[in-house]
């Protein structure tokens, strides 16, 4: 055999992911990738702000000795603090740098809290529907997710999360703006959240963390504002990246903050910077850190995705498909018509538009559009939802 | 409690050189760093070459929509398909860009690796004197490292390693050349390992696999060849990165090869850019897999380096020391005056000189010098070696 029994499973299990993009490659193949509305991958279609380009093109030509060199495993110190600086004022909490450290994107981000924090046979909670990915990084360190239901507005289901955590429940991970739902929670519900956690945080004896998964908080519409976390619960981690609102996922540069009131913070910190070390990352790349260091707050135009939102939201409820308009990230996430996500996707495919069954976030029964595509794609698929729909209705 | 009891565990055991660079950072406060000889960290001193800056802004001219954004996992298929090219010269076996993924750094590709290959409880093997962060990678994904003792040459001791394979050993790491060591092993000794893998793996009905670390192979000195992995056992990886022989550590780029042979390639690859991706690194940054495309077998001017050995090396010899001079690598690993490694690096701190003790490369009774420094250092340095000799002889 070649491969460890628990990865040959997690290969197995995606296989439906895997045959859908076959048939995806298989369609673009035999039609031409023009004609297909490929609305499967969140990978931001818009090119990233021009002072992105031209802060590179500047720290390359003041370059000094020793700017390629590994620098501490948390970051830049001068970085830490800039970006502290940042989330301060998001979060209306005083941050320093060493309550921050620079990771490779959110994943690595995440990887490092969940390895920090959980010990074997750990459960991590999260409402649905969630960024399938989850699942995996808390698999990584030895955890198991455990998936709550969320209400139909795709709020989480607080009761429901309350009776499902115990004294192995090492965190709950929320993610809002959502990926895949696109609903941002209001600040009422991060204070629920974060008094439940801190009344079975006492209940259990264990310390129970928030860690807020957020890096579409800057992709938000409507003049809405995404609340903080840190004043609602003081054991939370933030982690986030630059990858969706600089269009820079390739790059792989986010970070992970740590509420500045957790108990035994130098400890968590200290294991924090280890895990960013030993699981191979070993430091943010450092031309990145660098770069961002000097667009703290900037983004792509937000108005774009807006303006994509509501040409599909317009569409496709005028053909009647029944969903929430979101309220943030590049996604939205219908019903399906007939019910049958899994079918209703093969319907879309034949009329050559991908897009991702809600099973794979663990809501069956919806699917997911990614819109970060251009106008015109939006505008084409049109047809080819209102023929699937015909069809399954 | 703030964190898990394994990763308490290892700060805990760690903390012998958290103490370390304590000290050595409160020295460098006291005394000024400039009057400190900091041996202790494998990070270049010399600049990458200026291609490196170039390419870099060249590529920031051409850039084209979609350069920052997500690329496959695997990397760019142009760039694995060009660094393919190179790594079938030096390993005299014709390997094409889906035998190989580009990872961050040689430290993310061996935990892509280890993560692919290891079922629970499995043991990897390594010769002493290794690279302490091995422990850990292993340790990640749920396996045990195991040491065998190398022999005073630093050759690999390949009858203790043949007795301590078992049908539970999913690997055996090597790094040649080796850190902290310089050794590179010969052609005859990858040979006589390939032959006891191939026989061990008949013997234990399981695929054992030849891992091999080389982000040092380029940094080689006195003309001598560092013989090719893949000639010599076919279920063989190799990891490498730009790090060393670039000098760009902080960038995290590096690659992963499979050799075109091994059984189930196909299965192993797809399990090995699963786990690129669910590990969290995603992908290998995208600018630093565009500028190393262009960059293909340059490096930093590794007389450079041998001049540093040399003079280390004279330095020392004149002193009395004992040692094998390195034929590659950095790092000269000489044995510690007195024979308590631990006690001899406390005198060496008290004569503001900074050096790794060899237990923490399994190999008590040595010291690691980093000679990646200024020669000025190497030369100052000369003294406090001088009087802690004196001290401890």
């Amino acid at each position: 055999m070649a491969i460890s029994e628990r990865i040959r499973k997690r290969i197995e299990s995606a296989s439906w992911i895997r045959k859908m993009f076959e048939t995806g490659n298989a369609l673009k193949a035999k039609h031409g990738a023009e004609k297909i509305c490929d609305f499967s991958l969140g990978n931001p279609n818009i090119e990233p702000p021009d002072k992105f380009n031209s802060t590179l093109v500047d720290l390359l030509h003041e370059e000094t000795a020793g700017s390629h060199r590994y620098m501490p495993n948390g970051g830049y110190p001068d970085v830490r603090q800039k970006v502290a600086e940042y989330v301060s004022s998001e979060q209306r909490v005083s941050l320093k740098g060493d309550h921050l450290i620079l990771t490779c994107g959110a994943g690595g981000g995440l990887n490092v809290a969940l390895k920090t924090i959980i010990n074997p046979e750990d459960k991590v909670l999260v409402s649905t529907p969630f960024f399938m990915e989850y699942a995996s990084y808390v698999d990584n360190h030895g955890g198991v997710l455990e998936t709550v239901a969320g209400l139909d507005n795709f709020e989480p289901d607080i009761d429901a999360i309350a009776s499902r955590i115990t004294d192995k429940t090492a965190a709950l991970i929320i993610n809002s703006p959502n990926n895949p739902s696109g609903h941002v929670y209001p600040e009422e519900t991060i204070r629920r959240l974060g008094e439940l956690l801190e009344k079975k945080s006492r209940e259990t004896g264990r310390l129970i963390y928030l860690i807020s998964d957020e890096p579409y908080r800057k992709i938000v519409y409507d003049g809405i504002k995404v609340p903080p976390i840190f004043p609602f619960y003081k054991h939370s981690i933030i982690v986030s990246s630059y990858s969706k609102d600089l269009s820079i996922p390739g790059e792989r540069i986010g970070w992970l903050a740590v509420n500045p009131e957790t108990d035994d913070l130098h400890e968590l910190m200290g294991g924090i910077i280890l895990c960013n070390r030993i699981l191979g990352y070993v430091n943010a790349p450092a031309l990145m850190q660098r770069a961002i260091e000097r667009l703290q707050g900037l983004s792509v135009d937000i108005g774009l995705y807006q303006h994509k939102r509501d040409l599909l939201c317009d569409g496709l409820s005028k053909l009647g498909y029944d969903f929430i308009k979101p309220k943030g990230t590049f996604y939205l996430f219908p019903k399906a018509p007939g019910g049958d996500d899994m079918r209703f996707v093969d319907a879309l495919q034949e009329e050559l538009v991908l897009v991702v069954p809600g099973s794979g976030f663990g809501s069956p029964g919806h699917f997911r559009i990614a819109f970060c595509v251009e106008d015109d794609i939006i505008k084409t698929s049109l047809q080819g939802f209102e023929r699937a729909m015909g069809k399954l209705r």
